[in-house]
């Protein structure tokens, strides 16, 4: 541990949510309830950008962090302390939850998650296991509690879509267009259903054992959808988020659906399910809620503007919020992750930005 | 020549756009006005997927191509011969100006175009030299007039946009976020406001110049524009790009202003200018029409699925004319280039299907 704030091992069952603690403006704002301020966290609020992650990382590799509880709660816990942000997520990887479902992989510096032999063939399909989120990811589960036990704001819990996790297992590694996925889903598109059933129920499972470990709020990221058609997006992959989002519906815990360059797709997803829909930064805040509807927004920094001068992020952040326009229901964020290199004095200066920017109606 | 219908070197003085040629379906569809088919072209045509290309190639890198008019012309003219298209687009690439602006450069392999000295300050700035096309790109000029000679359907001719050449100039090699562009853009916006005056001059004389050599359409490839904001897009590129298309507004060759992932500002680029607006495969076409109003719309079928069985891409282009119902107006493209590994006798097919759909109303 590098802070004196460690979680409490005593603190390792978690509570109900408290009356106080469901008031946390994160939560009233997916709620699209009035806050006296703009809620704001970042994705990959934990990790890359800050000295004492890097430090962590000096001694554990990232699966090894995801496996140790404490380390996990500390690396989780990090951005809370240095950055006054308004939620904690999780540290995990999107693949995460592979292993536990027989997927041989490694995490490539600099490159990505690597699958050993990657998913192309309804054999493939057929050979994936069950995930039992309480056998494959225990370490996660008992980190969540420890993080509830300390963390003074809201806890997110988080899943891969079952698309952009389809995407991994199809190509094996980085693609830029995902032509083998694009290939298996018109090639045979009951090998590609099935797939995507399994990964349904599998992130089902995951999002359940989250909540019921204490995790306040769930994110769903379907980062690569973008890539789609609004036809193969409705034909191939709504009707699994439909089913994914049902399959969480009863759990009384906010939903996020997370994509990037969706500003094409953008009510279909929310059509879909989740109680916010993330957008990133190539759509103006106004026009992505208008195309969402009857849901909360969650968005939409240029996250590669924290890499230039503070004006840049600044001019930036005062345009999502003015976008805004004071309405309930929207969550300050990034369009897209935190990226290597970004200051983290740049996003504690945007926090409090978005906090002085005041209330909403 | 790798073919017997050589152009000639008698066409190489262009004559005025016959009338016939100006009924050509391509130039009507731009035009609003109806057609007997849809027309269709596919960016990138010339090159990649072509084997006879890839014997041009063994023999000439891509810069000796568009230094060889005659050779430059053959390569143009392959995928009219062999797909059948409606439109010829000069083979060229978009940083083929730059050397006549003083910036070295190479083209490696797999990697794109690589600039020796990155242009990141106003003496940067201040050193680009003026471009004149008649100096710089001469033996290109050249070609045009051979192609005009030898083509049966009108010839485009193209430019890269001042934004998506400065990510090139900037960045100095292929990026994916753009950072030091964007970090330039806001700390520096006069140095930003220089190179981008400096670009848009370039472009119109380049895009004049080809008009004058007897392009019959010009097209603007913003191809990394959709990594900005709308409101980086409307501040730091859509007064320059207002000036391009003012730029070129009398000439009588009309303009297609393209770019990617720019769902979110669609309606933006359209008010900057063009006859017709490109839509890439991450929005319905017809949700693209509306936010582009008043314009003719380009693609918009994924060029991934080309990768895959012909049943994807059928199934895509015949919800892409559905998605236009028969409306004046509409070229058919692919929403970005065609990627290595296309099988020509994909993109022949998917020439005829379009072609078969009919007329516009």
């Amino acid at each position: 541990m590098t802070s004196g704030a460690s979680p409490s091992p005593a603190a390792a069952s978690p509570a109900a949510a408290s009356p106080a603690r469901s008031q946390a403006r994160f939560l009233r704002a997916l709620r699209r309830e009035p806050v006296d301020a703009t809620p704001v966290w970042f994705m990959r609020q934990a990790g890359r950008a800050l000295p004492e992650y890097r430090a962590v990382r000096e001694r554990a590799t990232l699966l090894e962090i995801t496996r140790d509880p404490a380390l996990c709660a500390e690396v989780t816990l990090q951005p809370v302390r240095r950055l006054g942000v308004d939620a904690a997520i999780l540290f995990a990887d999107i693949t995460t939850p592979l292993a536990g479902m027989g997927v041989a992989f490694d995490i490539v510096e600099g490159r990505g998650p690597v699958i050993e032999h990657p998913v192309r063939t309804s054999a493939d399909v057929a050979a994936l296991r069950p995930f039992e989120p309480e056998v494959a990811v225990a370490p996660l589960l008992e980190a969540i509690g420890l993080i509830r036990g300390a963390s003074p704001v809201p806890l997110i819990g988080f899943a891969g879509a079952p698309f952009t996790l389809a995407c991994y297992l199809v190509e094996g590694g980085p693609s830029r267009d995902f032509p083998r996925t694009k290939a298996l889903m018109h090639a045979e598109p009951e090998t590609w259903a099935a797939l995507l059933d399994h990964l349904v129920g599998a992130t089902i499972a995951y999002l359940r054992a989250q909540a019921a470990a204490g995790a306040e709020a769930v994110q769903v990221f379907d980062s690569w959808v973008g890539g789609l058609s609004p036809l193969d997006y409705e034909r191939r992959v709504w009707p699994h988020m439909r089913r994914l989002f049902d399959g969480i519906a009863d759990l009384g815990v906010p939903s996020i659906h997370f994509g990037v360059a969706t500003a094409g797709i953008l009510a279909l997803q929310a059509s879909a399910g989740g109680d916010a829909i993330g957008l990133d930064w190539r759509i103006a805040l106004s026009h992505g809620r208008h195309l969402v509807g009857d849901r909360a927004v969650q968005g939409n920094l240029d996250p590669t503007l924290l890499l230039g001068p503070w004006e840049g992020t600044e001019e930036a952040a005062r345009w999502v919020l003015e976008e805004n326009d004071r309405r309930p229901g929207h969550v300050f964020n990034l369009g897209h992750g935190v990226l290597p290199g970004t200051d983290p004095d740049h996003l504690r200066r945007l926090v409090e930005l978005v906090h002085d920017h005041g209330a909403s109606r």
